[in-house]
C-alpha cells in the first residue's frame, strides 16, 4: 500500500468524439447526440498485450474519479478508492483501470447542462432521454478512442452493474469477464416508484422552471431527491444501529419540525452535501435511463435468451441486506446465466448495510474481486 | 348483511369540550389545547350495562367515519366499511361502536387549520406539537361525555394501532382488551426519516408559506408525500403483481418524464386524490406525533415495564409483507406482555399485500377480531 507521500494521482482527461472524426452517438430513442464528450481517468499501465484492461462503470452519483487524487492535498480521493490503487484489490501495479462519466452526467462528460451545439444553449429538459445502453455504446467509442481491444473485465455496482449487463451482451467479444455487483437486470417497479418521486421533487421545486435554471437552482427538490434516495440506500437494521431514535441535540423532544432526530440531521446533511456536487437535470435524466433498464424485455420477457448474447465470465454479487436490488434480483440473473450454461460465480454477502454494502463491505467483496481478476488473466480464452 | 336499501347510515356528530365545562387540554409538549372540538361518528347501540362499546382508532389519513354511509347515495362507504356494520366481523347488531377524528387531524376535530381562539387567526404551525398521547386524552374525553365506563375493546391499525396501545398503558382499568394491527410500539429511524422527507417536500412548497396558505395550497408537496407514503405502504410483491414494468398507455417506451409506467400513474392519481381530502398542515402535525412515539422510552427504554400498567387482554396482528411495521415489531409488543405474563394472542397472517394488508385482508382479519370479540363478552373481568 502506498503511504500518503506516494499516493496515486490521477489525472481527468476528456475525450470528445469529433477528435476521431465521427461526432454522432445514435441513441435508443432514435435521436442522435452530438459534440459528445466523456470525462475519464486511467490509472495503471496498459501492458503490451493489451490485456489488463478493466473498465469501472459508476453508480447514479458517482463520477470517473474512482481512485487515487487530483492533488496530493485533495482532501478526499476517488469514490472506490479503497478497492482500487497500487496493492489494492483491483491492484493498479496490475492493471489498466479506466472510468469514465457516462453520458447525461455532470462531471465532466455531456449531459443536459452542456450547451446544444444547434442552439448554443444549454440542453436542460432537450436533452435527449437517454438509456443504460447509451451510456455503454459512448464508453465503446472511448474503448475504441483508446485501442483497448477487449476489457479484461467490467466491474460495477448498482447502476454500474446495469452497465456491466450491457456490456456482456452489446459487445460479447470485447468483455473477458463482467462483475455485476449489488444490480438488477430490470428495474423493479418499487424503485420506478422511488425514482418518480424523487423527479417530482426537483421538478416542483419553483427554481427548476422547467430544467431551465440558472442562478438559483432547484437545491432544495434535489435535497429531497436524495434524502429519499438515500434512504433506500441504507437498511432498516443499518439506521437502527446508526441513528436508533436518537435525538441529535438534546435528551428532550423539541416538539418542534427542525431536526430532533439523529437521523434527521444525517439526511438533512446528506441532502445539503449532495447538492453541492450533482445537477438536478442530471439527477432526472440518469434516474430515468435507470427506469427503462429491462435486459429481460428485448428478448420477449426472457432475461436467459437476452444474456445469451453474452460469452463473458460472470462474477455475480449481492448483498443481504440489500432491499433496493435485493438478492433475488441477482439470483435472476444468475438463473439464467445458468440455464444457458454460462460460466457464473455468485455470492450474497452478508452486510447489514444495505444497497450501500457495495461500497462498505470492500474487503470482502475485494478479496472476491482480487480473486477473480487473478483467475481472469491466467485463462486463456 | 345489509342490502342497497337498508344499508347502515351513520352521522357525524362534534363534541365540543366546552360543553361539560372543562375546554382545557392539556398535552405532553406541555402547552394546553383550548376550545377543542372531536368530530365522532357512532353505529350499533349502547347496551345497559354499557358493556358493549368498541373504539375504532384511525391511521394517519383516516377519519371518524369508520362505516355505513352518510347518506344512501354516497358513492362510498366508510373507510373500515367491510369489517364494521350490521352482520359484519364487528357487528353493530351486537356492538356500540365509536370512531374520532384525532386532534390535529383535518375530518373535523380540532387541528392546526383550526381558528386560534386567541388570534381569531388559523393556527396553522403555530398549532402545539401533539403527541399519540394527546389523541387518545382527548379520546377519553369523549368517552367520559358517551358516559362509557370502560371499552370492551379498543382496535386499531397503523398508527390506530399506537393509539391502541396508548389507551392500554394510559387508562388500563378502562380497557378490557386491545387490538392493535400493524403497528409498533415504536416508531423506528427508517419511518423517521421517510416521514422527514415527506415533510421536506410539504414545506418545500412554494405554496405551503410557512403554513399559512389560503386559496393556493400546497398540494405538489402533499402529493409528493403522500406518493413517497403509498410506497412503504405496498410491498415490492405487490407492486410487481399489481403493475409490473407495465407501460401506462403505450406499448413502448415514451423517452420522457411523463409517467410512462402504469406505477407511476398509480402513484400519480392516488397523490392527487389525496389533496382533494387531507390538509398539509395536518399531515405534518401527525406524522410528527407518530415520529415521537416510543412506548418503551417512558419506562426507561423497557417495553415490558412500560406494558405492565395494562390490564387488557391483547390481539396484536402483524401481516408477512408489511415492512413498514413488520412483523417484528409486533413480536417486540407480544414478547413484552408475555415477559409479563399478559394475555396476549398474537398472528402473523400471511399477506402479499404490504402495510395496506391491514385495510384489505379483511376477511381473515375480520374472522380473527369477531372471534377475540366474542370471547371478550363472555369473559366476566
Amino acid at each position: 500500500m502506498e503511504n500518503e507521500s506516494t499516493y496515486l494521482l490521477t489525472t481527468p482527461q476528456d475525450y470528445a468524439f469529433a477528435s476521431d472524426g465521427d461526432d454522432f452517438l445514435p441513441l435508443d430513442c432514435g435521436q442522435t447526440l452530438r459534440h459528445v464528450t466523456l470525462r475519464y481517468e486511467c490509472a495503471g499501465t496498459l501492458n503490451e498485450d493489451k490485456s489488463n484492461a478493466i473498465l469501472i462503470t459508476h453508480a447514479l452519483s458517482g463520477d470517473a474519479h474512482c481512485c487515487g487524487k487530483h492533488h496530493p492535498d485533495d482532501r478526499k480521493p476517488g469514490w472506490w478508492d479503497e478497492m482500487i490503487g497500487p496493492g489494492k484489490y483491483i491492484d493498479t501495479n496490475i492493471y489498466f483501470v479506466v472510468c469514465s462519466n457516462v453520458i447525461g452526467g455532470c462531471s465532466g462528460s455531456t449531459g443536459p447542462r452542456s450547451i446544444d451545439p444547434e442552439t448554443g444553449k444549454r440542453y436542460n429538459m432537450d436533452f435527449p432521454v437517454i438509456t443504460i445502453a447509451d451510456m455503454v455504446r459512448a464508453q465503446h467509442r472511448l474503448m475504441k478512442f483508446l485501442q483497448i481491444p477487449r476489457w479484461l473485465a467490467v466491474v460495477g455496482g448498482s447502476m454500474g452493474g446495469m452497465q456491466v449487463l450491457e456490456w456482456s451482451v452489446m459487445y460479447p467479444d470485447e468483455v473477458k469477464s463482467a462483475v455485476p455487483i449489488a444490480t438488477t437486470a430490470q428495474l423493479s417497479p418499487q424503485s420506478i416508484a422511488f425514482d418518480w418521486v424523487g423527479r417530482e421533487a426537483i421538478q416542483y421545486d419553483a427554481n427548476w422552471q422547467n430544467g431551465n435554471y440558472e442562478e438559483k437552482v432547484p437545491d432544495r427538490g434535489l435535497s429531497t431527491a436524495r434524502m429519499l434516495a438515500h434512504i433506500t440506500y441504507l437498511s432498516d437494521e443499518s439506521m437502527a444501529r446508526k441513528f436508533g431514535r436518537n435525538l441529535q441535540d438534546s435528551d428532550e423532544y423539541g416538539f418542534n419540525f427542525s431536526r430532533d432526530f439523529a437521523v434527521e440531521s444525517y439526511l438533512q446533511y446528506q441532502g445539503r452535501r449532495f447538492v453541492e456536487r450533482f445537477d438536478a437535470n442530471s439527477y432526472c435524466f440518469i434516474t430515468r435511463a435507470m427506469d427503462y433498464f429491462d435486459l429481460a424485455d428485448r428478448a420477449g420477457g426472457s432475461l436467459a435468451k437476452s444474456l445469451a448474447e453474452a460469452t463473458a465470465d460472470f462474477l455475480v454479487v449481492s448483498f443481504s441486506s440489500d432491499w433496493l436490488f435485493p438478492t433475488s434480483q441477482s439470483k435472476d440473473i444468475v438463473h439464467a446465466l445458468l440455464k444457458n450454461q454460462q460460466n457464473v460465480s455468485f455470492c450474497e454477502i452478508e452486510s447489514s448495510y444495505g444497497h450501500d454494502a457495495f461500497l462498505l463491505e470492500v474487503d470482502t467483496l475485494g478479496t472476491m474481486i482480487r480473486g477473480f481478476l487473478a483467475h481472469q488473466q491466467e485463462v486463456k480464452k
